[in-house]
């Protein structure tokens, strides 16, 4: 499953809007078309939002004007525009900083040649997102046993990455493949319904036994013993370990801690964020038709108000471990997630 | 609001499947009839439950038999048929067994005696449930401050109620109408979207300030102290205090817990199950399709497989406070639940 790719100065993404009635596939030609698909969530997932950011920034290069100062200027507005989608997923400054760094090191250069390489760049930012996620699925595994039950929330899968293994799904995935026998759980997360719309989707697609569950039923499968532990991604990680990720993880999370279950986060190196302070983070809030409607049909009473925090921040004490590719890393996370990253 | 009535030998009641769409009633001419709206949630939530199946067996007693043999067996069947609607709001056998005892004492007399006084009582069933809801608001206002942010899971309002005020909510209207200022956020309560449909539209109705959140987003409002108190209703309560709600109760309640929020209780005595220890408890398991799809549209790939159990139980170590008409009940719950409701 290829959830982002590059293909004759286009990017391909998966439509994840139409799943799972459709496998609809969109060409990207342009950087306004492409924050416009991560603004929509065609693509989502912070992992394939940095990928998608570096492939929105090759395409600018392709669009942008020979001339250098124009080139540097439309590199920079472009920049810009990418970076305004979502206020929260780290992964997209990352892939826009690593781009721009690129630029400014190799600006004496002639523009022709700038353009190729940040086409590389890009390419290469989805070809690392594919081998990081192998490495951490082949860590994470190590925390699995045969017989376990596993809950996630979200999506975390291949479709939140470039493709193929995913994050907390691509743990999972590994076990299945290792002959583990698992079964999962997933989350239908509310208001968009990743878990119950991609997750199962993915899940089914791999065969790996699983039921879809509203999100106020994970306290219920805890107090029947139905979890060994729960797996999920992240969208930014800080130094101190509090973990942004879609809204209802940190419920989770604390549910979990009080039936003492292990609550694992996957999330490369490039969700992290050593520089922000937990009161810093910008949470995004999304349009109330998210939670108002499904389907298109009015859930609510008119005019009724709703809140829509796309994120939540689960603090550290609740966070058993993160698997990242450098390694499995635990508490204390302000000594730990310095060290490790480094690495 | 009246949600159930009796009038010209009906059974009147608001039809809660079509709410908030359409204010619609319902009008019940036979037991079986009043059997099908409580399986299919036409009416809903623990004491309404207790008021319907009252005005079931007013209705068995208008279709039975005169002859004594023949009516006692009729009103028998009648109480298994109603009795196997929903497993787990105790109020059903409540009020089921309140009017076969009423039998058994008069059995003597005759049938048209009988039929007179089943009438008579599941009429006083539903004036008891009114008067009993009051009280229960003027006890719990007292817990209530101005300025509170509450928060309240699926509908414990005059729509789970014989009407009016309801039980959870019912605090929760009696605290606007002395003037205390409160906002009230309403979880939608997947699957059936009670909190979303019912808690809304009753909120709106009575013009109390209010927002619908995703059940996911409980933990976010409470880590942004917002929420002042929680208050749900309960579908049975045991003598040690575990209290079967809606499902997901229990995970906020433990959210709660974990931010130091108190968790309260609204329910009337006839909500209490001394005898019945918690491992014997039935939790009912609804159609499958109230989770997989949504206003009748598919929200999971095809042939996803799901749960569906309709209620949680929330142990008595969550819980700060049980009010019932008869008093307010503070832990330790297995000594003060039995004593307060001997008085």
């Amino acid at each position: 499953m290829k959830t982002i790719y590059w293909e004759n100065n286009r990017a391909i993404m998966i439509d994840q809007t139409k799943l799972p009635e459709k496998l609809e596939y969109l060409e990207i030609k342009n950087y306004n078309e492409m924050a416009s698909a991560i603004k929509n969530m065609n693509i989502r997932g912070a992992p394939a939002i940095g990928v998608a950011a570096g492939f929105g920034m090759a395409l600018a290069a392709l669009e942008a004007p020979n001339n250098k100062d124009k080139f540097l200027d439309f590199m920079r507005k472009a920049k810009d525009t990418l970076g305004s989608t979502r206020p929260t997923a780290v992964n997209l400054f990352w892939a826009l900083d690593r781009i721009m760094k690129l630029i400014e090191k190799n600006v004496e250069k002639d523009v022709s040649e700038l353009k190729k390489l940040i086409l590389k760049e890009a390419i290469q930012i989805r070809q690392e997102d594919y081998e990081i996620n192998k490495k951490m699925a082949d860590l994470g595994v190590k925390l699995i046993r045969n017989g376990y039950k596993i809950v996630t929330h979200c999506n975390a899968g291949a479709l939140a990455t470039s493709g193929e293994y995913g994050t907390a799904l691509g743990v999972i995935k590994r076990a299945h493949e290792l002959g583990l026998n698992i079964f999962v759980y997933a989350d239908e997360t509310r208001p968009r319904l990743q878990g119950a719309r991609l997750t199962a989707f993915e899940l089914s697609y791999e065969k790996i036994p699983h039921k879809v569950i509203t999100d106020n039923m994970f306290s219920y499968i805890c107090s029947k013993n139905e979890v060994n532990c729960v797996i999920v991604g992240a969208d930014r990680i800080l130094k101190t370990g509090h973990v942004i990720n879609k809204i209802g993880t940190s419920g989770v999370a604390i549910i979990s801690k009080y039936y003492n279950i292990p609550f694992y986060v996957v999330a490369p190196s490039s969700t992290f964020d050593l520089r922000t302070n937990v009161n810093d983070v910008i949470i995004e809030e999304r349009d109330h038709k998210e939670v108002t409607t499904i389907n298109g049909k009015l859930i609510v009473p008119k005019n009724t108000e709703v809140i829509n925090p796309a994120f939540d921040i689960t603090p550290p004490e609740l966070v058993s471990a993160i698997i990242c590719e450098k390694d499995i890393i635990y508490p204390p996370y302000d000594v730990n997630i310095p060290k490790i990253l480094k690495n």
